[in-house]
This record gives structure tokens, C-alpha cells and sequence, in this order.
């Protein structure tokens, strides 16, 4: 299990990987996005990219997948988070690129009314296959403390 | 169609409505957030809740569907967004909510080097059926300018 103390300033976690699709930004962009340069390879030809680009909050969700998923193997004992900061959208994301997490711990300290939690700020950064950044934000969360009584 | 002219600081839109379903809360969880309390009833029931929410990613791509579905009526000429400022999930989204969106203008220039855009900053709120905020964030946007040589 990964708990609080098991975080320190500058802790880097990986998570990953997973393939964007056609199929996939497609669908999504169909029911959450429907923008033309989201949605067809004609209309996306003369968008701002020149071709088809998975929707931002598709490339966000599968940043979440990967977080999740990472979660269960190492049983990381998350408490919910406040909400994201700075949340940029760097690069387009094309159909075929391969997408992984980066987390960097930002800083901590622990809840004074809740001993059991402490609250942590994570530089979270999403890559491509070439390790470009093509999304980032700062989580706000907050994680299980090991020792309630601890003073790190 | 609404250019960067037609918005002043404090100019409301409202864009909505849609209905929240359990069968796409589990859907989009299974695919982007396969957290528990987002996939199941039972599990949801000893989660932080206490039944099933909607993943927050899943709130802010209804929202994003709202405001491209209202900016495809009125003819809004968006040049691209650069990203979001202080998103936060304030309330939990069940099944049978009934979300609609407001964004109000914060903030409003135009580009120095290019002035077929104007930036703006934009606060969204995702909102339920008794207007409760649900969702927040701060869009940071382009919008194309009418006029070119203007001066608002």
C-alpha cells in the first residue's frame, strides 16, 4: 500500500501505457465534444491541426484511466480530490500515438482536523511515445496517512 | 454569429440542458475512471457518497457537449482554448441530475500580434436542476474578432 508518508517532495510515480484510436476519439468527441476537427478527417484536414485530434477531455479521461489503474495494482489509498489547476492542453493528440503519466509531488502536509488524511499538490504531466508533454495539470488530493499520529 | 465584440465583463450564457443517466455514469467510469464508486451500487454504497456519482470527468465532458451544441446554434466563431484554470467538482452528480451550463466573462483583450482573436477568461459553471454548482472551472480562450481594427 502507498500512503502519505510514502510520498516526499519530488516523488515520481509512472503510469501507463495505452493507444489512442480513431475509433476511440471518434466516439468520444461524438458524445462529449462535437467539434467538426474532433469528429471527421475532411473537416479536420482544414482545422487548426490540419488532422484529426482526440478531443482535450478525452486525452484528460485517459490520464485519469491510467491513474486508476496504477492505483489498484500499487494500492494507493487516495481520499478524493479538491479539483485540478492549470490544466493545459500542449500538444495535439493524433490517432496512434501511445500515452503514459507522469506524477510529481509537489508538496505536502498533513490535515490538522483529520489525522487520517494529508493533503498533497501532484504535478501530473501526460506523455506521448517520444515523452513529449501533451497535457499537464496539478491535482489538489488528498491521501491516507499510515500513521495518524505522525509529524512528517 | 457572436464575436469577441459581442462580449462584455459579465455577459451570461447559458447553454443546456441534459439528463444524467446510471447507464452512461457506468459506461464512461468503466472506460476513463473504473473507480468503484463511479461503477457499481453496492460499492458505492460503503464510498465517499454513500451511492453512485458520476465521475468528475465525465460532469466536465457534458459540459464541454453543452457549450459546443449551444456554440453550433448561435454561430460562436471560437478560435481555440488554451486551457483551464481552478477546476473543481463542489458537488456530487447522481443519476436523474438534470445539468445545464452558464459561463460568464471574467476578462477580455485583444491579441497584439493577431488581431483577427481576442483572449478572454471565462467562468463556467456546470450546474444542476435547482441551479446548484455542481462543477467549476476558468477558461482560458480565443475568440475571433469582428472587426479586426477595433479598440474594445
Amino acid at each position: 500500500m502507498r500512503y502519505y508518508e510514502d510520498y516526499e517532495v519530488g516523488t515520481v510515480d509512472l503510469h501507463g501505457s495505452c493507444e489512442v484510436t480513431r475509433e476511440e476519439i471518434i466516439e468520444f468527441a461524438s458524445r462529449y465534444d462535437p467539434q467538426d476537427f474532433h469528429l471527421d478527417d475532411e473537416a479536420a484536414a482544414k482545422g487548426p491541426f490540419g488532422k484529426l485530434t482526440a478531443s482535450g477531455w478525452m486525452t484528460a479521461g485517459l490520464t485519469m484511466r491510467l491513474m486508476v489503474e496504477s492505483w489498484k495494482k500499487t494500492g494507493f489509498v487516495g481520499k478524493g480530490g479538491a479539483g485540478m489547476d492549470e490544466l493545459r492542453w500542449t500538444r495535439p493528440v493524433y490517432p496512434g500515438d501511445v500515452l503514459s503519466v507522469r506524477q510529481t509531488l509537489l508538496s505536502k502536509r498533513r490535515s490538522a482536523s483529520r489525522p487520517e488524511i494529508g493533503f498533497v499538490r501532484v504535478f501530473i504531466e501526460t506523455l506521448d511515445a517520444e515523452s513529449k508533454v501533451v497535457m499537464s495539470m496539478i491535482s489538489n488530493a488528498m491521501i491516507g496517512t499510515r500513521d495518524p499520529g505522525g509529524t512528517d
